[in-house]
């Protein structure tokens, strides 16, 4: 990395102001904002729609051109004095819906953290070539209408609105309703192309796990988002009197599929705790403490960051249900309800991103995603990666969710100086 | 045994009409019926008193005399002509309602047989010295108002009235509001007084088990009520990504459950299979395929004939337990929420049943009850005894519920012939 690349990305990191940072996550939480520090803001809400316009303050404020589109999304943008005609911009952001019981930083620390870190770049006056912009990307939980990942769905071209407008809230609300009323409340803003180029697109998180903490870190490259496999298995015994029925002359749907799923996990887990396995769901039927189990539904959340290992586990789990069968006495089957294979984020970028941690005095560390963010649409077209952040215990999709202020702003400087970097550079 | 006494109950056993009382189970069968075999008749429904009405007619037409009482017991008596006076009655039976999802055999069967042996032992035209009584206990089942056995409950002293009373159905009638209008229905009958003496107390029940079916037998005497604990236990972990959450940060409350269940599963069997150990519920907080699970509640229902292996199969579970949470990473609790003694039934008329399965042609067989009955509560001050009769794959409590005809007659035989010899003898 030569002097001149190095000098500015440092001065732009330098601008971030932590503070102000902080301040404005505190600020955005009280939208939707519950208890001591829960956050309820689901897309296209009232709180949804505050959160915006006070987005839409702070970019007022900074001289930031606001745009929004037909799926929600709400950009901003600065175009430095010497940018080139018609350079692509270098896209930050995330997202501010939340989960119901979610809390302040899932989301709306990347769109915050991307607006920190376009002020830094911009206030340290570096001659940039092309535009840097915020984005906020509509409904990413898809807590309140299914699916999530809408707004960077349309964007990428992965959804279409009709698609996206069809969903139902549990109040019979249609996500079109809701979206025309959320776009009337912020009225006169400029439509975005679909089409316009992107130069690339950089997503700043909570890492949602406990690594970083347990590691000690601040923040880390992100370099893939592991491939998700979702599993259901069906066990199917016979009802019995528990009183009366010898076990002998049982078929427990609950025994069957206890032992089964240990055996499942058995397989899955290595000895590097890469692949996540988790049986979350697991329903006993009838559920009534003297009846044996007639049957027993129980899912498999199965994640890891190679599509062959994530298909050699598959067909694993499907021969081991076969031979439980053939063992008896319940029947057993099982199926892929869900399966999105793995992504890798632009290795050039995520090389960026750690020689970045370096400049600025963090040790190199590159991790993987465990969950879906909206980087993850992005990538198929775009240049892409994440940055993430340390956060308490790993707690998120929560209203305990905690990150410490030091990591809150090591993150945005790590993006203030990528994204300096990145604007530099030519078209 | 004499040839005096075997004769007699031989020639009572030979005057069962086996048609007849199959003909009577398919005819209670249509109050309540529903599909192809299954039965409603909840306690004091409108179809509890149809079904009493018939027995009624039948008892006219035998010539019995019906009595009931506050608990809305039915009794049907036959005097012999040379009754010794104030003899106490030799009294079977045992109830007509049935679960939600019942069949046809599950308590009628022992009001039925009762009838049926009382009417083949006054056919033999045997000189009894005592009556014969068949009952109609009320509300066994207890699925529309708890408790259940309430009828048995009351004569034995167990239960008050305004217990009983007090039981309110899913519909907001009271159990009180109920029998009053079921004893409405039949009016006019005499009060049997709560405490007349009764000589001894038989009960003849389908198994509700394969025991019998699977040993290539039609009937067998029962000698003891096995004791049940029932428990609860607890596994607080902590919820988490499922993506996100190495499997070395989890505290997965699954996980640590169902290892338990099975580790618990292990103390309770063994070689003889007279254990009886079932997890019939087990529910799993949050229950969301992408989160690890926070909680898990699950139930075990425990059997056993031996009050000691009970008492020290729950020390057991309690240790083990509290080695789980040590062990960690997740807490674990456990306690004990119900808790009924095992009974043994009168030793001198176990045996009279066994030599009546010998008379008969049959094999000696006895064996234990597996489920709680009417003549559980008899047992504590009356000489009590059960007839058990093969089941079709054991199943009860469900509408496919089914014993043969050869297995109905049977049993409705060694009762008329266990019924002869008791009521030929002195006071």
């Amino acid at each position: 990395m030569s002097e001149q690349k190095t000098e500015p990305a440092a001065r732009a990191a330098a601008s971030v102001d932590g503070e102000r940072l902080w301040r404005r996550l505190v600020e955005l939480s009280r939208h939707g904002g519950f208890g001591e520090r829960g956050v309820n803001r689901q897309a296209f809400s009232a709180e949804d729609l505050a959160a915006r316009r006070t987005l839409l303050e702070w970019a007022a404020e900074a001289g930031l051109e606001a745009r929004t589109d037909p799926a929600g999304n709400l950009f901003l943008r600065w175009t430095p004095p010497g940018a080139e005609s018609g350079a692509a911009a270098v896209l930050s952001g995330s997202h501010v819906d939340s989960q119901p019981l979610g809390g302040r930083f899932d989301g709306a620390y990347g769109v915050l953290a991307g607006l920190e870190a376009l002020l830094a770049v911009k206030a340290a006056a570096l001659p940039l070539r092309r535009p840097l912009e915020v984005v906020a990307w509509s409904n990413e939980e898809g807590s309140r209408f299914q699916p999530g990942l809408t707004g960077s769905g349309w964007v990428t071209g992965k959804l279409d609105l009709e698609t996206i407008r069809a969903g139902l809230d549990a109040t019979g609300v249609t996500c079109g309703e809701a979206l025309d009323s959320f776009l009337a409340g912020t009225p006169g803003l400029p439509q975005r192309p679909r089409e316009e180029p992107i130069r690339a697109y950089l997503e700043a998180h909570i890492e949602q796990g406990p690594l970083l903490e347990a590691e000690g870190l601040l923040a880390a490259a992100v370099d893939t988002v592991q491939g998700i496999k979702w599993f259901e298995v069906v066990v199917s015994g016979r009802a019995a009197h528990a009183g009366t029925t010898p076990i002998a002359h049982r078929a427990d749907a609950f025994v069957t599929a206890a032992a089964l799923a240990a055996e499942l996990r058995a397989l899955a887990l290595d000895a590097e705790d890469t692949t996540r396995f988790t049986i979350g769901r697991f329903e006993v039927v009838p559920g009534s403490p003297n009846t044996v189990p007639e049957k027993v539904l129980f899912t498999i959340d199965l994640r890891h960051p190679d599509a062959g290992r994530l298909a050699a586990l598959a067909e694993a789990f499907a021969e081991t249900c076969a031979a439980a069968e053939r063992a008896g006495p319940c029947g057993v089957s099982i199926r892929v309800t869900s399966d999105a294979p793995p992504i890798a984020f632009d290795p050039a970028l995520v090389q960026r991103i750690e020689d970045k941690l370096e400049l600025l005095g963090l040790p190199r560390f590159r991790m993987r995603s465990g969950a879906g963010h909206d980087a993850m649409l992005l990538a198929a077209g775009t240049p892409t990666a994440m940055v993430f952040i340390a956060c308490e215990a790993g707690v998120s999709h929560n209203p305990q969710e905690y990150a410490t202020p030091e990591a809150v702003t090591a993150g945005a400087r790590v993006l203030a100086a990528t994204l300096a970097e990145l604007g530099l550079e030519e078209g």
